[in-house]
C-alpha cells in the first residue's frame, strides 16, 4: 500500500479524485472530479465545523423530502443560488447575436392553450389590461412566419394558474401563438405582477437567514421557435417593477427589461378590443439559426462591450 | 438600477454573493459566499448542461428522499465524496501529538453496554476470536486512569448488531469500558470483518457508474474519553484486511493500521479465557489535554515530515 492514496487534509481533493479514476464515462468522471475539488477548496476555505456539516446534511435532506410532484425545492436552491441561472446562461450564450435567454421556472408545467394573434389571454377580469405585440426574425432581421410564441405570466394577485386550480379559470394567462406572415404576433393580456417564490420549506428559511426577501419582478414568460432556428426560453422585464434589482432567482438580463408605456387613445383602445387607456409591451424576438456555432466563453474582459451592443440591438 | 447587480457570466457570482450582504449572522454569511464562489466556479469549469443539471437535481432529490430515520443517504453522499473525513480532519488536528481520528460512520446509534475490562464482546459464537489491549494516556505519556473506552464493531459476516435486530444478539460486539489505574484495557472479542456500505440507493449507484466498490476494511470502532482531555472518536484499521488501500468512504489513515498476528501460547490463551490459537490487536490511544490549543492548519510543505513524526510515535 502506497501512502499518497491514503486520505489527508494537504490531498484530501486528490485522493478521492482518484477514485473516480477508473469512471467508465469520460464526461462523468471530469464532472465529478471537478466538484471533488471545488467542495474539498470549500470546506477547507471556510473550515466547516462539524455541527455546520450536520446543519447543511439536514438542510439538504429536507429539502429532498420537500419535493414532490407539484414542488421541486431543489430547482428553488438552485434559483436562489443562481446556479439555474448560470447553467441557462453558459448553454445559451448570445453575445448580441440573438435575445438572451433566462430561467424557464417552474411554472410552464401544463400545455399552454392554441390562441389566435389578438386573442385576450386574461379571463379573470382582473388586473390592467395590457395589448403585448412583438415580431420574431433572425439574426439579420429576416421575419420568421409562423413562428410559435409560448407565453404565461401571473395574474394580478401575483399568481400563475395552475397555483390556483379552481379559484382561476384553467389556461388563465396563457397562450401559444403562431406569428403572422412577418413573423408578428399580438394578444391582450393584463400587465403581470411580481410575486414570491414558494417560501414555506427549507429554501425560505435559508433566505429568512440571510435576510433576502422571495420576490421576483414582474415578468412575462416566452418561449418562442421556428424551424431551422434555436429555441429561446425567455422573460420580459416590467421596467417599473419592483424587486428588478434584487430577483430572488437572479433572472433579469438587461436586454429584457422593456417600458409598459400607457396609451391614451380610444380609437386605438377600441381597435384592440381593450377599454381606454391601456398599457402596451412590445418584446421583439430575434433567434439564432440552428446551424449556428454555439458562442463559445469569451475573454472576461470582451465580454461586458458585447453584451452592451445585445442590448442595444435588442431595445 | 446599477448593471453590475444584473446577472452574467462573468460576475454570477459576485451577483449572488452581493445578495447575502445583510445576513445577520456573519459565520452563515462567510460560508455561503464561499459556497457560491466555488460552486459556480465548478459549474463554469464543467460548462455543465441543461440535462447535467436535471440529473443533479433529481440525484439529490432522490438522496434526501431515500433517508429516514435508521438511513442518512446524504451523509453516506458526504462519505464517499470524502467530505465527512475532510471536516472531521480539519476538526481534530493532531500533528503528531495524539491519536488521529477518523470518521464515526453510522453505526454508533445505540448506547454501548457497560462492560468490564477482560470481557467478551463476542455475543454469537462466529469468527476469529482476537484479544483487544491498549493503554490510554496524555500527551507527555501520562497514563489517564479511569478513561472511557467505547468500542464496536461488525460481526464476522460484516454487520453491526443494529443492522441484524434478532439475528444478532442486542448489544453484540459493543462494549463501553473503563481503563485501569495505568489507562490500561483489554477485552475478548473477534477479528472485525470488512463489509459495504449500504449500496442500494442513490449513492450505491454512483459507485456503480464509478466502477467503485462499496466497501470499507477490517476496523474496530473507539471513542476514548478521559475528564480534561479531548475525546478521539477513531478506528483502529487491520493490517491484512481487503480494502485499506481503497476505503469507499477514505476512513484510513496510516497511523490507524495496526497488525493482528496470531499467538499460539495455551497458557496465554487460557488466561486470557480465548481459545488457542487466538489473535491479539493493541491499540494505545493518546490524548490531547483540554486547553492545549486547537493546533492550526500548517504550511503544505511541513505537514507530511509532521504527520509521518505522528505515525513513529503512534505505532
Amino acid at each position: 500500500m502506497s501512502l499518497p492514496q491514503l486520505f489527508s487534509e494537504e490531498h484530501s481533493a486528490d485522493v478521492v479524485a482518484a477514485s473516480f479514476e477508473n469512471t467508465p464515462d469520460p464526461r462523468l468522471k471530469q464532472v465529478l472530479s471537478s466538484l471533488v475539488r471545488h467542495l474539498h477548496a470549500f470546506v477547507k476555505d471556510v473550515e466547516l465545523t462539524e455541527d455546520e456539516w450536520g446543519v447543511a446534511i439536514d438542510f439538504l435532506t429536507r429539502t429532498g423530502q420537500m419535493s414532490n410532484d407539484v414542488r421541486q425545492e431543489f430547482i428553488l436552491l438552485s434559483d436562489v443560488l443562481g446556479v439555474s441561472m448560470l447553467v441557462e446562461t453558459i448553454n445559451h450564450r448570445t453575445y448580441g447575436a440573438s435575445t438572451e435567454s433566462t430561467v424557464l421556472g417552474p411554472f410552464h408545467m401544463v400545455e399552454s392553450p392554441r390562441r389566435e394573434v389578438g386573442d385576450n389571454i386574461a379571463l379573470d377580469d382582473k388586473g390592467t389590461p395590457c395589448l403585448v405585440s412583438g415580431q420574431v426574425t433572425g439574426p439579420e432581421g429576416e421575419p420568421l412566419a409562423g413562428a410559435s410564441v409560448d407565453v404565461w405570466q401571473t395574474n394580478e394577485d401575483g399568481f400563475y394558474d395552475v397555483q390556483q386550480p379552481g379559484i382561476q379559470p384553467a389556461g388563465n394567462l396563457r397562450g401559444l401563438f403562431t406569428a403572422d406572415e412577418q413573423g408578428r404576433f399580438w394578444f391582450r393580456s393584463v400587465v403581470p405582477r411580481h410575486y414570491p417564490i414558494p417560501d414555506d420549506g427549507p429554501v425560505g428559511q435559508l433566505l429568512a437567514a440571510t435576510s433576502r426577501h422571495p420576490h421576483r419582478p414582474a415578468h412575462l414568460h416566452f418561449i418562442v421557435a421556428a424551424p431551422g432556428y434555436r429555441p429561446v426560453t425567455t422573460h420580459v422585464f416590467v421596467a417599473d417593477s419592483p424587486y428588478l434589482d434584487s430577483d430572488a432567482v437572479f433572472g433579469v438580463k438587461e436586454s429584457l427589461i422593456r417600458a409598459v408605456p400607457e396609451v391614451d387613445d380610444p380609437a386605438r383602445a377600441s381597435g384592440a378590443g381593450l377599454p381606454n387607456p391601456f398599457r402596451t409591451l412590445t418584446f421583439d424576438i430575434t433567434l439564432l439559426r440552428a446551424d449556428q456555432a454555439r458562442p463559445a466563453a469569451q475573454p472576461a474582459q470582451v465580454q461586458p462591450t458585447l453584451v452592451r451592443g445585445a442590448s442595444g440591438v435588442m431595445s
